[in-house]
Order: structure tokens, then C-alpha cells, then sequence
């Protein structure tokens, strides 16, 4: 028996999301339907987490056990025949037996975009969140500082226990070692690096952060909404489409 | 009455080309129902030319004769609102009466996207022609010069007679001011500035250099095809979602 280390860029537009699911496509779904026609072998490859309907990834991280001895580099060109245009095999390389892809990993880099021109290129509509009206963008990078260190994110996690305990644990201690907001040209980009997310919680930042760029709140109350540990504290969640998982950490 | 030109980009994905169809969405069709909700006429803006399904635009520009007076600036937000982010219009001005999207032009600019990385990115899956294999792109740039001035396009046109007749007059005959391929970064495009284009023109021409591109055609072999005038003289047609109009001149 191999473990197989996989490494994913995909457009998520046109998925439910990572996990499996009956009657949607999924990454994880197509991904081991695509495996399954490479091997013969029913495999169900495990995520570094699962991403939401719409989100995308630059570099999302799978393992996948296989008896195959399929060299990795050309089980990597099947998948890429076989998969949809819209997801990319990046990596395929053997890793040691106890490697997990979520609960091996140390942490994780995510990206979100906002698209600040007046009019979005069409060519982004499905890539970022389109926002024209006016931010105080100042005002949102400090409010992004506050949350670097570690803090308990539950006033900035989605309101899904089941789904909490089983993927976080009981803790919604979270380290963050990189919160900023970037300009570039048309577009400010958040981007963080932590050693975990909670669900919903990169987009429940955006969503906050924004509000402080209408100044409906001041930066510092950042620190009172994490004190809080109340999601409806809060702002809104951000949309879908405009989230990247950048890349994991192990 | 009013005549008014509308500059126009489009995400060409999910429309089946430009021109009205009953039964499916097409740029036109959209553009002409998104008028109506805002104007309650009943139009049918002209476009510069017809795109086929797939193609995408950067600045399509289309006529159209208006009744309301509905200041230009509140209809370009207003056809933003009700428009599919996939059709965006940039700008709407006033035109003389005997401005016509069409029969005014002379000359367009198209552009066309190869992807030459052994790997696609998902993101650009919709946007560029994935070709990873081996290409001589000098050959490629010697061949593109070739087509430069007034020739008859003919071997480079579909073979679509009715069609033929009604865009484009008796002749066959172009000039192109403006022919080569440019690298960026893991990407071949193929500019072209001409006078007019024959129905498929530009996808024949980059199906053309790319047989040159793998050696099967020479260079030199260009301007025998163009001799020919004779359609199968010459190479496939190149995939549609690598074409955008970039725009239309007057």
C-alpha cells in the first residue's frame, strides 16, 4: 500500500463544494471517479479540508492510499486527461504512511479578491467579488492587524457544530501569523496565513473587515467582536466566489 | 430618435454567439432584452459583427436606435444591473444617425490565447486554447508575416456562402496592417489587425501557423495557401474560446 501526497488548483464555479456528495458534483467526487478509472481502485482521497460551493484553490492538498504502482508523474498526466478543464492534478508524490492531509497540516494560506473598478471585467465575475462602492481601505488593513496572534475565532465562525467538533476539535483557538489587505491595480486582496480556519471563518473576516471599510464599524472594534464569541457580533459572510485556498502547510 | 453606440466586453462561454436565436441565449439576444426592460422599446442593436459561439470580447461595439431619453451614463448603469456579469457594457455615447456598427468599421483588432504549459490553469480553461506540445514559434512568427497586406483570404474563409454574401460583400479580398505572435509568460497570442474578416478567418489562420508551428506546414507554405483560395489548402479551425474581438475601429 502507497500514500499518495496530491496537490489540486480548481475553479470551484461549477462545484458543491469538496465533499462528496449523492447527487452533486464535488471535487473529492470527481476526483475519485477520476482515480477509480486510472486504478481499478474504489478510493475516496482525503482534503486538507473541504472548501464550500464556489471557492477555489491554487493549491489544495489530498492524500489518496492506492496498491497501484502507477508511477506518480504519470498517474498525475492521466488524471489531467480525465479530470474536467476545471480542475488540475499539480503534484502526485509518494509520502510517508502517517501523512494526513488535514491532520498533518500546520497551517494554511488563503486569498480573497475583491474587484473595486466601477464595471468587473466579465472575465472575473466568477473569480472575485465585485464591491465598487466606497472603502475606507486604510481603515480595513488596520482592522486586519488585530486579528494576527491567537485568538478564540468563534464570533467569526459559521453557526454548524456538528461540523465544528468534528473538524476542529473543541477549540476555536486559532494562531493567525499573516492578516493584510493589498492593492493590486483594480483589485484589494486579503490574504491570511494561520495555523487553522474555522468554517466560514476567512469569509466572515472579509464580510467584518468590509464593514469597516463603510465604516458602519471602527477597526478596533475588531478586538470587541472576537471578546465576544458571538457570531452575530460579526459582519456578513463574504460571497463564495471571490476565496482561494492558496496552499497548506505541513 | 436617437442612435446610439454601445462598446461592449463578454465572458463568450455560456452564449451561443452573438446573433438572436429563438431558442438560445446569445450576446444580442441579452443585450436586446436588457434594453427593452430599461426603455420598454423594442430593439435590435447591431452589432460590429457577428461572433461565433464561444468567442469573447474585449470591446464589441453595437448601434442602436433609441426613442427614450434616458441620459447615456443612466443606461450604461442601468444595463449593468440586468445584464449577466458575463456581458458588461462599457460604454454608451451618442452617435450621428448615419453611424452603423457594421457598415461604419474599418478595421478590428482580434486576438487569440495559447496556453503552453504542460499544465492549464483551471482559471484560464475557458479563456485560452491549452496546446502543450512541441512548437516552433520562430516558424510561427515567420509564417504570421505573410499574411500582412491585401490578399484573398478565400483558403482561410468557412465555406458558408450565404453568409459570406450578406457580411461581406462580393470579395474575399482583406488587408492586414497588423500580424504576429507575442509570448507572455507560458502564453503564445496571435494579434491581427485587418480591414474586415471572412467568417472563421482568424481561428483558420491560427489552425494555419500552428501546422506550421508543429513543422508540418513551412513558413513559406502561406502564401502558396494563399494562392490556392481554396479552403482545405489550409489547416482546422482553431478552438472558439481562445478568440476575443479586442475592438472595432471607425
Amino acid at each position: 500500500m502507497r500514500n499518495l501526497k496530491i496537490v489540486l488548483a480548481y475553479d470551484g464555479s461549477d462545484f458543491a463544494g469538496w465533499q462528496v456528495q449523492p447527487d452533486s458534483a464535488t471535487i473529492q467526487g470527481t476526483l475519485a471517479s477520476a482515480i477509480g478509472r486510472v486504478t481499478g481502485e474504489k478510493v475516496l482521497p482525503q482534503g486538507s479540508g473541504r472548501t464550500d460551493a464556489g471557492v477555489h484553490a491554487l493549491g489544495q492538498v489530498a492524500t489518496c492510499a492506492l496498491e497501484s504502482p502507477i508511477p506518480a508523474g504519470n498517474l498525475l498526466r492521466a488524471l489531467n486527461d480525465l479530470l474536467p478543464a476545471s480542475i488540475r492534478v499539480l503534484e502526485v508524490s509518494e509520502a510517508e504512511l502517517e501523512f494526513h492531509a488535514r491532520k498533518s497540516a500546520r497551517g494554511k494560506t488563503y486569498r480573497y479578491r475583491i474587484c473595486r473598478g466601477a464595471i468587473c471585467p466579465p472575465f472575473l465575475a466568477r473569480y472575485v467579488w465585485h464591491h465598487p462602492y466606497p472603502l475606507d481601505e486604510n481603515a480595513m488593513r488596520q482592522a486586519s492587524a488585530l486579528v494576527l496572534g491567537e485568538h478564540d475565532f468563534t464570533s467569526f465562525a459559521a453557526v454548524d457544530p456538528e461540523r465544528g467538533k468534528e473538524e476542529n476539535g473543541v477549540s476555536n483557538v486559532r494562531r493567525i501569523s499573516l492578516s493584510g489587505w493589498d492593492r493590486e491595480a483594480e483589485e484589494l486582496i486579503y490574504t491570511v496565513r494561520g495555523s487553522g480556519f474555522l468554517h466560514h471563518m476567512v469569509r466572515n473576516l472579509v464580510g467584518t473587515f468590509v464593514l469597516v471599510g463603510k465604516r458602519t464599524l471602527r477597526p478596533e472594534d475588531i478586538s470587541r467582536i472576537l471578546q465576544a464569541k458571538d457570531r452575530s457580533a460579526a459582519g456578513a459572510t463574504a460571497p463564495a466566489h471571490g476565496l482561494y485556498l492558496v496552499n497548506v502547510e505541513y
